[in-house]
């Protein structure tokens, strides 16, 4: 069912886009989704928000001048048309593979690429930075952000929009509106953004008057700013609510997010207005792919699939699904446990939690500062909360862990998913500077089970043993299979030569360790199930040991491995010492294994490094 | 001129507010400010806006049934009046005095300090998390948060009225709108609230029938929301803008905040509300002292001052005024030099810079993280943006520090203020975790520099050697007179026994050097001014030490003399080491001398350790 591209294949760069006619780009459209179902569903990513935003796309690069115009995607994931209409058509089988295009928007594939953006909520602040910029320098380019309705659950957006929406720069800001984050918006604002989605569009009679304007230079752009004037007390009667206005925002939309030729004449609008703009798009996420349209959330980020039947071609367990079966039977006997999740009840594992105790689960939004300081109400209420977020995401919220959850001393539980390499989703996704940041903290005690028992084991601690502020961290993987005892650390075999680990990375120094037994190399592994504080017991199993290797699926600066050398010196071990794990640098986008490999923490590195420190 | 209270030395418990007359309570009130004014100089502190909030402090605990009801400070540091209210008058003198009363809300000193404040922006979670909780419970508790228009910049707080605003739950929003949060407030927000300020108050027409419709018990209040309904359509034609309804909040005020049968009768009114109400109050910064309330700002954070002539009795240069002065003469020189503050302009030494490059001077309000992701737009617009923010605070931005800062590979500068121990302010103040969060961060330099020549050289650096993310961290204090080279990393003496250090504590290690010194014990001094990444000519001047103490003013966990410790493990050095930090613990406040000793920092705990080490 190969089909033969007319138009994309001579799209090399946003130029060529320009020249298009009117069936031309419809063309170039029906071909874009078509790549992006064929690719996705071989190499996996991100398609629903993908098939939402093909005609946003297509008229941003038509209307604007990319490079000199900024175009910053908010979270990165939707910027797939946007590979395929900046140079990187050929290449999009490589998607998401290691050494090919990645997944998200990165400057060292295209100077159309202006950030690396990963995380949501952050584009308007980076639109403000780029605008002010070009106020200093007095650049007349534009710097537009485009974000999704659920990242306007985000504080850092209100945060970015009051600051801009008081100065006069040329920042827009477009709202794709498509009613969803990855799961079903929430909040007051959602709501808020339905009240308006359903309203005629604002503006749109007056797009004759503003292109005639427009013909004239100078006077143009002031007449036109004038006009924006004039409507205000019209439109305050029309809508009931004026909530971007209020923040200094001129506002434009809705606008049907699929008519090209309606974008087009709305961005041109917006760029005749002297100061910040919101334009306000609705789409439709997954768009032209019924599964998709269907299914949003199964298909926000999706592995392989099957494009006939929709249906992912592997599936298996996971520490996440297996941590929100635990809390369920938990819940069941324990009123006070309350789940919540920052826009994430599927991929943490908290659907079913959901369903069957709906008055206790909290969908806060992409708010995971809130969620954490929410959390601590909810605790100082009597309850257990139990905040389950993506490593890489609970950065964003450090001082609450400090500030709202260790120094307040009481009982709050954070579910740390996606811990250590995430894979294919790269630098923006790692899951590898938790264990960094949250050693530090006093009154905490973090796990980092490497089976589903520990797993149980570490939820059970947390509720019913460590008084304070308990991080869970686990994996994006299943767990292998090896019975362990599920204390805090736990030690196998009784070689001169020990492996240190934790967390998943004990699988890999497991299959080592017996590969050397088989040479006849007897080492000892000494596993932490509690990293923090480091049980007192280690040094118990490392006395006598002549060699201590620690193998650390995070960064060296600041993880466990640096801890413990830093303790053994000072408790005078005279022993040789070596830490493998990622020494300050970024990890790019490839498959876990891969970067196990890279990292020199698979299990054939593991037991090289052995056997060579032997010689 | 000691003036003798009437009424505030019977007063132990809220329950004895309520007893009093309009008139007492007025006297109450007077008592109360000149407690504040005559404690305040003597002791130091925050007086503007405890001065602000003597009123509303009275109001809430005759409306509200503290501790059932939870009554929440944002920041914490306007609570004064509560503490005098809640059975802490008596001791009151000893305010932010080493094991006296904290300048901040905690729970270990009332049972009437929900929680730890000390971060803006945290209490309408915090509300939202105790509001969800009573639901659960079934119970009609109030939960009640204070929050200053200040704090309203900050992302979490909408974050936060977004999930609150989409319940049904019990909680107030007060918003204690003063016009300033430290510094003037800005933004869009802080000018939709002055339109907001000078409008009739709304609802006042209400409160006799909601007087009369609260005595009939159930019925009263769901007809009473009844009445909120009807004045909906009303209340959209009177105003312009309904910010806060769309946000799912009843919107009463604005009410005169120094008005306190007004504020109880509006406070009553939202009692009536199922469902989340703000109220908004105005109130004056400083008000009833006159110099004061003519220099908030002066008076937010104030050192001890005569009450006569509102002058601060010390005054003395620091490291703050010193990078101000460093930037205006770095940024004379360099157009692309810009300076970015969150509402901190005075704190971090900015105000020059401000009044000498209004238009490359960035005051975003309290949002921290928005600072440094606007900060990476600055960057790649061809600035060089420089970042000034206390330690504690920039807790707040880690994950843009690592996401937007770190990762886009461009050259940013944080100037973290207050690093080290902060003093009187306590737990929630230090600045004790900047250096275990941010060593962790590829692509980044870390220095800490001694003196204030090292601080230029840093600054220097950052703008014209390291082009990537650079952090140059600096205490609360001026610095001490020693001559050093400025260099990375430098060595002074060459005895065996090896004192390793940076920033500050170099000068307590060098009068610790010079007694050793005189009593015939030779050690080396090892000053790192870059902190990270480690320099390795600190291995050079580490060799042959059979002793290496290292101290540090942080957390033991994730800092310095950890990674040093670890690095010489995996280097094979044959010696004992030992690092004296802040080891797992908040640290409570007291003094920064105080502090030092506590924690074994200072010249005499360093002596008697090597001392004894010795024998």
């Amino acid at each position: 069912m190969e089909k033969t591209e007319e138009i994309l294949c001579h799209i090399e760069s946003p130029w060529a886009v320009k020249q298009l006619s009117d069936s031309q780009l419809e063309l170039l459209c029906t071909e874009i989704r078509q790549k992006l179902i064929d690719t996705v569903s071989e190499t996996g990513g991100h398609l629903a928000s993908n098939l939402g935003t093909v005609e946003l796309t297509v008229a941003l690069h038509k209307s604007f001048d990319s490079p000199q115009d900024k175009i910053i995607w908010d979270v990165g994931h939707q910027a797939y048309t946007h590979k395929l209409l900046t140079g990187r058509n050929k290449d999009f089988s490589t998607l998401r593979t290691e050494n090919g295009i990645s997944g998200f928007v990165r400057p060292d594939e295209s100077e159309h690429d202006s950030f690396y953006e990963g995380h949501a909520g952050t584009s308007v602040s980076r639109a403000a930075g780029v605008a002010a910029a070009n106020a200093l320098k007095g650049s007349k380019n534009y710097a537009v952000a485009v974000i999704g309705d659920g990242a306007f659950g985000n504080g850092m957006v209100y945060e970015a929009l009051d600051h801009a929406g008081s100065t006069d720069n040329r920042i827009i800001v477009i709202l794709n509106d498509n009613e969803m984050s990855i799961s079903e918006n929430v909040g007051a604002m959602a709501r808020y953004l339905a009240s308006v989605r359903a309203k005629p569009e604002y503006y749109r009679f007056k797009t004759g008057t503003e292109k005639a304007l427009r013909r004239i230079p100078i006077v143009g752009r002031s007449l036109s700013n004038h006009l924006f004037r004039l409507k205000t007390a019209i439109k305050n009667i029309i809508y009931s609510s004026s909530f971007f206005e209020d923040l200094g925002f001129k506002y434009i939309g809705p606008i049907d997010g699929h008519d090209i030729n309606r974008l087009c004449e709305a961005m041109d609008t917006a760029k005749l207005v002297n100061g910040p703009v919101l334009l306000h798009v609705n789409t439709v996420k997954g768009r032209g792919y019924d599964f998709a349209e269907n299914s949003p959330e199964k298909f926000h980020g999706i592995s392989k699939f099957d494009i006939n039947t929709g249906e992912p071609k592997s599936s298996s367990g996971s520490f996440s699904s297996e941590f929100g079966k635990a809390l369920c039977e938990f819940a069941s006997k324990d009123k006070r446990i309350c789940a919540i999740t920052a826009a994430m009840a599927l991929g943490t594992g908290l659907e079913k939690f959901s369903a069957e105790y709906p008055s206790r689960f909290f969908d806060v939004g992409i708010a995971e500062e809130h969620a954490v300081t929410f959390a601590s109400g909810l605790s100082a209420g009597g309850m257990i909360p139990v905040f389950a977020v993506y490593s890489t995401f609970m950065q964003r919220c450090v001082d609450q862990l400090i500030h709202d959850g260790a120094l307040q001393r009481i009982k709050s539980v954070i579910a740390v998913d996606r811990a250590g390499f995430v894979g294919v989703d790269g630098e923006t996704h790692q899951g590898l500077f938790d264990v960094a940041l949250l050693s530090s903290l006093p009154n905490t005690t973090v796990y980092s089970p490497a089976t589903y028992e520990e797993l149980r084991k570490a939820m059970y601690n947390a509720f019913y043993r460590d008084d304070n502020l308990v991080v869970i961290r686990y994996p994006r993987a299943s767990a292998g299979y090896e019975e362990t005892k599920c204390e805090d650390v736990e030690q196998f075999g009784n070689g001169e030569t020990a492996l240190v680990t934790y967390g998943r990375e004990f699988f890999n120094v497991v299959e080592a360790y017996k590969t050397l037994s088989a040479k006849g190399i007897k080492t000892r592994i000494v596993k932490l199930h509690r990293i923090k504080p480091i049980p007192e017991k280690v040094f118990e199993m490392l006395s006598g040991c002549r060699n201590i290797f620690f193998f650390e699926e995070g960064m060296k600066s600041g993880g466990i491995g640096e801890k413990l050398g830093s303790m053994l010196l000072e408790k005078n071990y005279n022993c040789s010492y070596h830490v493998t794990a990622v020494n300050d640098e970024f990890v790019t986008h490839a498959s876990a294994d891969s970067l196990m490999k890279r990292y020199g923490l698979d299990a054939d590195s593991i037991v090289k490094m052995i056997e060579e420190a032997a010689i």
